[in-house]
């Protein structure tokens, strides 16, 4: 009997197979739901309005682009068992779990001093508790902690697939066109040398181009002036309404509506 | 002095430049802005995860189809005023400003019976109150009620601008690439006949795709049997909610997260 | 050892793996390198200028989109032999190789009443008997005589890979975007029931557009009347040259131009 | 009365409009349609095998971009007469005119030392012979003698309508999605100082990419190998048949087939 096969409609990629059981669970897990509601790209919202993205897309989009890879790592002759390819999946797609609402500003008041990727790892401990430790290959790898290093390296690296991933997705949502990398180029030019994630020479003109591309993210999207000031204004926001609510007084929510505070009656 | 243009990155149409002060108005306001925070299409984007663009991206793309469409009228030898311009650019952008969160699930819970449609009309008419009948325009071509009867068609009627913008855009950002009608081409063919709104007849072609497009849509997209059920269960969850609250009980938003309701103490 | 693996850039599709020698051989022979002189739409380039595309690409495309339906349907249990693929691959390949140059004027002038695909089944087995009846299988699945025929209506059948590349390329490459069919979701529907090709029924919806899409190419591109005439015309002229030559007149070549045609001195 | 509009498919850039009767006359004259014979890549359509589009779609793609470039310019205050517009079209659409054949090759072999421009402007002079003067603008403009020297920094300077359009109509056709500029970006971002082209200062990152895209345009395509030792063979196979012509051999056409000379009988 064939397998049900779950398939996601992506605009960027096209259809994503969920390639087994396993991922599915993940992607299923509240953990990974909740990121459905994380904006991408926060507040830049405000200036690209068609950057509505969320995590969560994102973050299959990156595992879609592992599987490539490791396909293509694969056909190159290097060994990857079906434990170390599945690790690699789960690790790309949990990476970005321990991101709060307007990620960057959570960091900056809510849970100060405390980075995202500690928050992920917190997360993906408990998950692995649950699971009786059927997430233990892919918390080594996101820890580095793994033998086959160049698997880390895809997770987090100077040219992992979630920068792959982000690049090309921000730039179709936000229609900034220039950020658009050519993303499967660069994954048929990926190879491993000594544990290493290295790069065919001929693939360098659009190593370059990916170079160029993230740095003109970040100075058009990224750190756009009028998504930074609405950061600003956010971080601000949060913290007076901290100090008031210490003085006794009672904020309500929702963000990003305005917040009105008001004296508790006693 | 040349005048600051206002311009918009839509990731479907590219640049979208705000035509006069006044439209830009319209977009600042607040009614307009509200729009950034309802999703088009609503619960849809359980199956469709790219599917969140707003309802305020969809009415800037069609004010902007509008524009074109009025241009191409307009070198067809069609006079129509800049009054008439502006008008027909308020009308459609305003269009939706009625729409609730998950629109029709408000239509059939908070206010049932109660069209959206009529609380645009509401609500544009209370702006133009505050702007001293500078919207009586665009509320005569949304009411039907301007002499140029062709203007409200564009806005409202088998082949107007809300549709050529949504279909495009619902395609782009769910990645459903058969709803991607060619929006320029219809435009060019569009053409106004003792004040009705005709195709030339080598558009036929062009008119069948957009009538396939536009069924092919409602069955894999709006009519989606996991929406549908997704916004039934919403529908009878606020249908509950308004029960307990009335039997006393207190619920807390906010929405779509799980609703949890208990006995107000007293 | 890792082989040398053989990519085409193909600007519809993306990168086009060759599967293997076998593929690539075929490739290479100067019956397939013949094509890439030959535009897929002939003289629809004079409406539509970008079409410019040869048979060469296209038929690489369609060997794409065969291969792809493979592996599709071996996921769904469908036991297909290596052989199996190779003789579906190669007949996709070639079956466009008796087309001559604008290939309807040829079937109405140069060698009348001889359709193109007995032509190209001719070469065909000129090449398997080169080959020492490597290509067997291939020829057998083009002219159904292979067991499994839905191979065959792979090939040449309602719905095969032939019509889903030359409606997405002619479609990209006339810039009419309505022609614009969704390929990978119709494969992802494709299955075999009974030793025929079917689809899912959730897929009718695509096959409805398929067939849409495919009627409007033909009225808006195939059958132009601009291109019919262009073809008249040629096939008139090829039919007075043929007549002054047999006067004793000759003509020189080269097509497109101007035939000039002078009584040859004795 | 209404004009009959002139529309021009493109797949680049979708529809075309041709402004006028002056441009349509152009586009029709047989110097421009001869180049909807000569690629636009030449022999890099061996490496890139969709790279088959025409140097008249190329030319028509430019002419579209200087007229939103023109249009641009206006709208930001700066003063340009309906001549002037004309003239930059017209010089814009003839730029290329003077090339033939594979055209680097030819400008080795058959007419050495002569650079294509050179050829452009004498075939320019001899239409406006034919046409009184009319294009005389337009070739004043070519030549840098005209007093608004700006309009020729637009026809051919280090950020002209040329690079703009080729850089992603080369993209588009060759599948290299890094060559893919903004050309929309870039058009609104350019202004006129002191009777000089400018950007504005927030475009930097735009023509950084512009810059980078067309390094790796020139790396990836333009100096592909392959494509460059083609080139080689036919400048040494041309300089072979015309020795042989020279020692009384007899060498039949066409190009690109193998040219095969014999002696001549007498």
């Amino acid at each position: 009997m064939q397998q049900k096969r779950k398939i996601i409609n992506d605009p960027v990629f096209g259809f994503i197979n969920i390639p087994n059981d396993f991922v599915y669970e993940i992607i299923q897990h509240p953990y990974l739901q909740r990121l459905n509601r994380i904006r991408q790209l926060g507040l830049a919202a405000f200036v690209y309005p068609g950057a509505q993205h969320t995590r969560l897309l994102h973050s299959i989009g990156a595992m879609y682009l592992m599987n490539e890879t490791i396909s293509n790592l694969m056909k190159k002759g290097h060994e990857i068992s079906t434990d170390e390819r599945n690790g690699a999946l789960a690790a790309i797609l949990m990476h970005d779990i321990g991101h709060g609402p307007f990620s960057h500003v959570l960091e900056h008041s809510l849970v100060p001093n405390v980075h995202h990727e500690a928050i992920s790892l917190l997360l993906m401990r408990k998950m692995n508790n649950e699971w009786n430790g059927k997430l233990q290959t892919a918390i080594d790898i996101f820890t580095d902690n793994y033998p086959k290093r160049f698997l880390h390296q895809l997770v987090s690296g100077q040219l992992d697939v979630d920068r792959l991933d982000y690049l090309r997705r921000d730039s179709f949502f936000t229609g900034v066109s220039e950020g658009n990398i050519g993303s499967a180029r660069i994954i048929k030019m990926l190879d491993v040398k000594n544990d290493s994630l290295v790069v065919e020479s001929k693939g360098i003109y659009s190593i370059e181009n990916f170079l160029m591309a993230r740095r003109l993210m970040y100075w058009q999207v990224y750190l756009h002036k009028t998504a930074v000031a609405a950061e600003k204004m956010l971080i601000n926001l949060l913290a007076r309404a901290k100090e008031l609510t210490q003085q006794g007084y009672n904020c309500l929510p929702p963000l990003p509506s305005p917040i009105f505070c008001r004296k508790k009656h006693r």
